[in-house]
């Protein structure tokens, strides 16, 4: 099925389910509208699964690994081999993502979209499900081509790249997964996420460029100007965010896009991690607004151009914790806080159940 | 022991094992500082507890109950009857605070220090420790009285409140807590909390005096008016915590702030819930600022005077989900982000320990 199919299957939420959940929350032991954004989360839980008591028990962190050819320009703070280390150490268990997914009883799953590296599957040693995250071989390209120089990918290897984010939504599905969260690693993957909010948010290369994993004022002055070039020599059109993916986008970024498209259409809520993810989620959007209201932020990153692409979206972030890690932390951490948003909805007591008085002015 | 004699037991957090931790920290395989407030968390365990690896495994919100007899002046949304009514409900784990307490894996205790109600122990039907609350009978005061008219307490029984907190801390420790969250359950007692902000932060009335429970225009110009006329008749003594707590407080209000300080002078981590616990926080703090080094403030209440009393502490909150409904359950939920931070320290793998490169550039 084309991207194109996959989107015209995505349904406005059920707002008419809305009122219904509104009138449960109003009836549980406690002021009205005291639990706040909890109150929010467990409405939308529900408008978007279109069932009245919607369940959590199986939630998923995708950890969309891929490497990127800017990196030889400079505007890291860690060399580019860092990606695949790390997406050993995420089979092993022993990154910041397997911790957070374990405290939220989440699994791992780290997809190979574009990691200049060549996992030879199986990992016998490393793909302990119970503690690290599952391997899926899912390469589109081996690494993207340097943005300073020409596009990222070709037109196609974008498409593919979508896809494979749609096909592991209806994978996972399948499986009888009810929340999605999303996440990367991928070393330089803020420059194409900064290129893309640019061009997409129409905002100055300097106002939505940051220090990413940690580099200095003199990197992060080439940083912007790597950026400003690709993008002058790229052209990437703001109206086609597939142009835009392709050309100073990144393999990850388009998983990404492609998984909330698939779980959009499955009626799957899903949690955006941080700055990479939701640039990732803006080109989602750019194509299809309705997947707004299938997504949770789940935070405020520190990288400067998160809150223009959460803004442009429309979406208001759960956490602000200073996080800028990635991998799919923040999206960990923010599962808890729906979760206990919907633990709210359908494990409170109601007024009547237990004769406590109601309201009795304004 | 007096009051005066387990403040003086209270130690500065150790600093010096602020390092060691850091360097932990910093060898995890992450960029420097990238877990943001969750790594300050992880430090501050540690020079809480003064233990380099800190467990948090058994935690508990203590959930103070007691009335007010204020309510009389039609201060509050909800009739005053509704403190014990919600008590039992607690106890039947119905109780927002029941929901979220079980999500964090806390325990729930609520301790009956000034409900206008005989409760009749035992439970037999009620006290179903795994899903309910336990019930605890401290009673200092049968609902304080109307400060509109004197005084809430005498000074006498502001100091037992207080000594109910601090040998709660005891008790639970010496059960094995390693983690303390603070809740109160009591009709109006925005009201005392509200005066207690205005006579400690030196703010007016109309700063820090909000809707509670949900009271429209009318009362919270009547609700101003009384606090303003309690605190002209009464009189309390900025100087003076204790003075102020028995004037113009309420007897949960005290319970909490003895809790914190037995757990500051035990060394245990405790987490501050909203606008209530803050009063009760504030009173111990302005008893000894050394305990606030040992407090984590859940959340950002949508009580307009909460934000006040936390700066005039110098707690910086962890949650901003617009909360205003007590019982202990913000607390809860940061439990679960402060616990995040403590799991990242131990659970996550170091740079040596797997071949990850570090840091080529700043």
């Amino acid at each position: 099925m084309s991207i194109k199919q996959i989107i015209s299957r995505i349904k406005p939420t059920e707002q008419e389910l809305y009122e219904a959940a509104q009138k449960r929350l109003d009836s549980l032991t406690k002021p009205a509208g005291s639990l706040g954004r909890l109150e929010e989360f467990a409405r939308r839980l529900v408008t978007i699964t279109g069932e009245i008591m919607p369940a959590l028990d199986k939630k998923v962190i995708f950890t969309f690994a891929g490497d990127h050819g800017v990196t030889e320009e400079g505007i890291s703070a860690f060399p580019k081999e860092v990606t695949s280390q790390m997406v050993f150490n995420l089979l092993r268990g022993g990154a910041a993502i397997n911790v957070l997914a374990r405290h939220a009883n989440a699994d791992v799953v780290v997809i190979d979209i574009g990691v200049d590296f060549h996992f030879n599957p199986p990992f016998p040693l490393f793909s302990k499900e119970e503690t690290g995250g599952v391997l899926l071989s899912r390469k589109v390209v081996s690494g993207t081509r340097n943005i300073r120089k020409g596009p990222a990918m070709t037109r196609d290897e974008a498409i593919r790249c979508i896809e494979v984010g749609i096909n592991l939504a209806e994978d996972y599905v399948t499986k009888g997964y009810q929340l999605f969260g999303t996440g990367e690693m991928g070393i330089g993957n803020t420059t194409p996420s900064s290129a893309i909010a640019a061009v997409l948010v129409g905002k100055s290369v300097s106002e939505v460029t940051g220090r990413g994993t940690g580099i200095g004022d003199y990197a992060l002055r080439n940083k912007i100007r790597i950026i400003e070039h690709a993008i002058a020599i790229n052209k990437p059109d703001p109206s086609d965010p597939v142009d835009v993916l392709s050309k100073v986008g990144g393999a990850e970024i388009g998983g990404i896009a492609g998984l909330i498209i698939g779980a959009a259409a499955h009626r799957v809520p899903l949690v955006i991690d941080g700055f990479i993810s939701t640039a990732g989620a803006l080109i989602a959007y750019c194509l299809e607004p309705k997947t707004k209201d299938y997504m949770f932020a789940a935070h405020t990153s520190v990288e400067i151009g998160h809150k223009a692409m959460l803004e442009k979206i429309g979406l208001q972030p759960i956490l602000n914790l200073n996080l800028r890690l990635g991998e799919g932390t923040g999206a960990a951490l923010a599962m808890l806080v729906i979760e206990a948003g919907l633990k709210i909805y359908k494990e409170m007591a109601t007024f009547g159940e237990v004769g406590v008085s109601e309201k009795i002015q304004e």
